[in-house]
């Protein structure tokens, strides 16, 4: 195989020596970009842009032809799993994604199909291979799934929901077993998915649990981080001869810190809200560490730009033997975001953390 | 004056001995319970309801009513300071609160009126006496306030938002020192304004801190904790010969413990993302801890709230010298909650806890 023309993010996830901090945003490809909607309204809906291989490609490389980013990251949406078990994935504008049956009794759960990624997700599958041709090896393609909890939480509850996701907790309290039940099957699916991905093309995977952080500290273990576990230890880590890279990252969450550890991941994705020193110090020689910058900080001005990019890179600190830094915001990218203020941010980040490597 | 009947709330905060733990719950007056819709509808509006001394003390009574609950807490609503201010505030159903007018610039701020608590926001002091003399010692009364940094968001951002609130952080990143401006002058609204609550009656006193949890680190001492600290080194903290205690509740925000006990507060809030132990660990024997309790296990069964009640006392654990524990949720009571659930809520907590108290 012909190796990556720059690995820098391959290399900060393996905890290997780099010559400065890789970057890469979370939505990275999306609607902050104007011709991200020109590719949309061609596409029709959103589920239609995802389902259409040379679209999601076009749209994946969008922000690698304005920025020197080092990664890419497949175009898709965590809900095109619980769409291919049965329970009809739409998009209203404004709402959010809104399923036509939801999971609620153990009928329910036996009633999800059994997926096989090649087959009802070859839309996804096609897109990661065309992506990846199309890459030319430029920079790594990131694979990507959503945590087996957050998929629970929409598919119990049919809808995202400003007060959080009471029917997910309530089936936690009232019935453990069934949410298992719905996890374990939830676990099998994305395990397929994401091991499809790697045969597709994908050069490195995440985990997105955008709602673990709402759980107790004990019911995060048991029903969000320990099914992640359970995934990524059956995923396939590698694939031609080059280690697969795994990042968890739950929004809210960076607790149970050894548990991240323990489970067999590269790296983790942190939010804004911690300090990313505070989990350095705790896992920083065990885990690669990812993300910390407010994405509102993208609303401001370069000034502004070039002090957070300061903060985030001070706070990691040196990157030392066995410790990696992949640079990128805690959470997506807003759609108000100007677009040269991600040019000034990927500017400051490469410009100022070569200071941090020996190498 | 008369002394309460009923102080266990009081003692809690002061650390004082108790022969059990004290329970109320974050929003008790509320959508959840039939009778405050009967009233809700009498008086017409939400605001309408606030402004009503009558009604508004006929709904604060309402839980006490139904539950042996050891606190009452006024009804009124945080955004009533902005409001006085001359934003104009109405709350739209579905929508939640929006203002006529938001703060943007120096000249916005500038015109914000410097409200007399006694004139401007009159009702809520007649509601507070009211309830007081209704009351009749029975148990204490709180009375509370947003904090400078959760209403800065609001009149900032003009309605509650979905994501966050980009305007008020960009603000915070940009021209901080107008940021300040308007802190600043919140701060002498929110103390003037707990002061003339203390006046007309209340015996405790809380600020809600609902958006601190989005800021960094960094910026939540800055922008948020440090201004509560203004505003509690400037309260009046004995009414009568009775001291009046002070909680602290920033939701998601169980961050720089230390700065909670140098603010010179009585008590924090917890949500139910953190270990009632571990916070304890670190400054139970400096501040009284209060909530924790994920408010959707009162969806569930009077069984797994016997179970989840069981785990909060035995994570606070034996209430000793200088230590004081009030039980609560984590956030507020929602709507949906069965009304029998809470109930049951109320007879476990003062059940079980006697056993952690030796009093």
């Amino acid at each position: 195989m012909t190796p990556l023309k720059n690995d820098r993010f391959i290399r900060a996830l393996l905890r290997q020596p780099n010559d400065r901090t890789p970057i890469w945003m979370m939505r990275q490809a999306g609607r902050y970009l104007p011709e991200y909607h020109a590719t949309r309204e061609k596409a029709g809906g959103f589920m239609d842009l995802c389902k259409n291989a040379e679209l999601a490609c076009e749209v994946t490389l969008q922000p690698l032809r304005r920025y020197d980013l080092d990664a890419a990251i497949l175009f898709s949406d965590i809900l095109t799993i619980p769409d291919a078990m049965g329970l009809g994935l739409s998009f209203t504008p404004g709402e959010g994604p809104v399923f036509q049956r939801t999971v609620q009794n153990e009928a329910d759960i036996n009633q999800l199909y059994n997926i096989d990624p090649n087959q009802e997700l070859q839309y996804v599958m096609n897109a990661v291979s065309t992506i990846r041709k199309t890459l030319d090896n430029e920079v790594p393609l990131i694979g990507f799934a959503g945590s087996p909890w957050t998929l629970a939480t929409y598919m119990v509850e049919g809808a995202s929901s400003k007060k959080g996701f009471p029917k997910a907790q309530k089936m936690c309290d009232t019935r453990p077993d069934l949410m298992h039940m719905l996890l374990d099957k939830l676990v099998i699916a994305v395990t397929n998915y994401l091991n499809a991905q790697v045969e597709a093309g994908a050069q490195t995977l995440m985990i997105f649990d955008t709602w673990g952080g709402l759980l107790t500290p004990e019911a995060y273990i048991e029903f969000s981080q320990n099914k992640m576990t359970d995934i990524v230890r059956n995923l396939h880590r590698e694939k031609d001869q080059q280690k697969i890279p795994v990042i968890l990252f739950t929004k809210g969450g960076a607790r149970n810190l050894n548990g991240f550890i323990d489970s067999g991941a590269d790296g983790i994705g942190l939010d804004w809200t911690v300090k990313m020193s505070d989990v350095k110090a705790l896992v920083g020689n065990k885990l690669a560490l990812q993300g910390n910058l407010n994405p509102n900080v993208l609303l401001s001005t370069p000034e502004v730009i070039e002090t957070e990019v300061a903060k985030v890179l001070a706070s990691y600190g040196n990157v030392k033997v066995n410790q990696g830094h992949v640079f990128n915001l805690g959470h997506g990218i807003t759609p108000d975001t100007p677009p040269e203020n991600v040019a000034a941010l990927v500017e400051a980040v490469q410009r100022q953390s070569t200071q941090y490597h020996t190498k």
